[in-house]
């Protein structure tokens, strides 16, 4: 076991080291509070970042999104934003044992507040993967690292489109997956936060199943008019992933 | 010929008898005005109409979704509204020769004066297969016949969901088959008409094109959140159609 200090440098107790599958990318993740999942890579794959742009990445957990999109993308700068200290910290030693640190920037802090901690209009992309339930009435513990995650316990879809709108310059781009069953709502919202729908991925499981995410892509300012690409779909019927999905964790 | 009478009563110049392929059903089309597409044969599908109730079809063209609901449910009575006086004389034309003038009934008239024609919240169900795509500014005829069904010259989106909610009960239910690039358009004006997005389906010509058109139910009334179901794919990759477009002809 010769990396064994280096692995004591970076990991805790209960964390393991696991491998993101692209340019040599590992992500450390607390299996007891979650670990990241298909979203996360759908929606990094969805993006769009141009070259020499920055990217703030709101709710970033254990900062899977900024980890992916540093290697999908030129993007001069990546922030990440959590909430929750212990991910935060995590997220960040993550960012370290993979020596990005010159691009990439976790910060702990509260969504509600990144217009003070960064500056409005100061982002070229949004990216995020938010808690996708409403919250349901006080049944949820707030320290729970997972309900938080999940639950809008500190966080509502309203409060990260009114955000995400004001982080961005004026033309810039907002990314985010979310569950079909909120798609009224959110549209709604970034219209009336002036990020205008422009384009739209169903997710399904299967060819067969209804869709469990959609992607979405806003403009700031854009005009009226959504995209809805073609689905995609994450099992053939063999059960196995399709092409273009294997082709998103390996290419 | 022995027919040759009967269709002189019902079919005027240029016009043609066609085949619904349901309950023996037949309806009159004109194929220099336009014929019914695929579009208001899902709509007709989709929409769910209980016994007893009653239906109104906006935008009805030549008929086609009352005489394909009149055989696809137990709707009391159906009423059309349609603006151009050619197209409504060859819809009650149609509802006469299938014999169905006590449970159709076609009206030519203003979508925007129909709470005037008939009155407020007085339908369980409304359909509309509206015109499709914005009005650009004065290069359309608005004596086109084909014009006047695809754009909004005489009607918008705005006024079509306005006036379906003011025509149905509390509770009532909406259904529109539209283009999936108004989709955020449509979603904000259903809110706040308090129409609410309850289920939607997306129509994809392949499993891998983008999608053509979308189903989308409406509740007056209704709770937030959307049930967005499985993919309907109209062409198997062989190009005939799959199974389930197949049984919405025949069955």
């Amino acid at each position: 076991m010769e990396d064994q200090s280096l692995m004591t440098d970076y990991l805790h107790e209960g964390e393991r080291l696991d491998d993101l599958q692209r340019d040599g990318l590992m992500i450390i993740q607390n299996p007891s509070w979650f670990c990241f999942g298909i979203d996360a890579v759908l929606l990094s794959a969805f993006a769009r970042v141009g070259e020499g742009e920055r990217v703030m990445d709101l709710c970033t957990g254990n900062g899977v999104i900024p980890l992916l999109l540093s290697a999908r993308t030129k993007a001069s700068h990546i922030d990440g934003l959590e909430i929750q200290a212990d991910i935060a910290d995590m997220a960040a030693r993550s960012v370290s044992y993979n020596d990005l640190s010159d691009r990439i920037k976790i910060t702990e802090g509260d969504v509600k507040e990144a217009v003070k901690i960064y500056s409005a209009a100061s982002f070229n992309v949004v990216t995020c993967n938010p808690p996708y339930l409403k919250e349901d009435g006080g049944l949820i513990n707030p320290t729970d690292h997972k309900a938080v995650a999940r639950h809008e316990i500190m966080l509502s879809l309203s409060d990260v489109i009114e955000v995400s709108t004001k982080l961005l310059v004026s033309g810039g781009h907002f990314y985010m997956v979310h569950r079909p069953f909120r798609l009224a709502e959110i549209f709604c919202e970034m219209v009336k936060n002036n990020l205008e729908p422009k384009r739209m991925r169903m997710v399904y499981p299967m060819a067969s199943k209804e869709p469990n995410m959609v992607l979405i892509e806003g403009v700031r300012g854009g005009n009226s008019g959504v995209v809805v690409e073609k689905p995609l779909i994450v099992y053939a019927d063999d059960g196995v992933y399709t092409d273009e999905v294997r082709d998103l964790y390996v290419s």
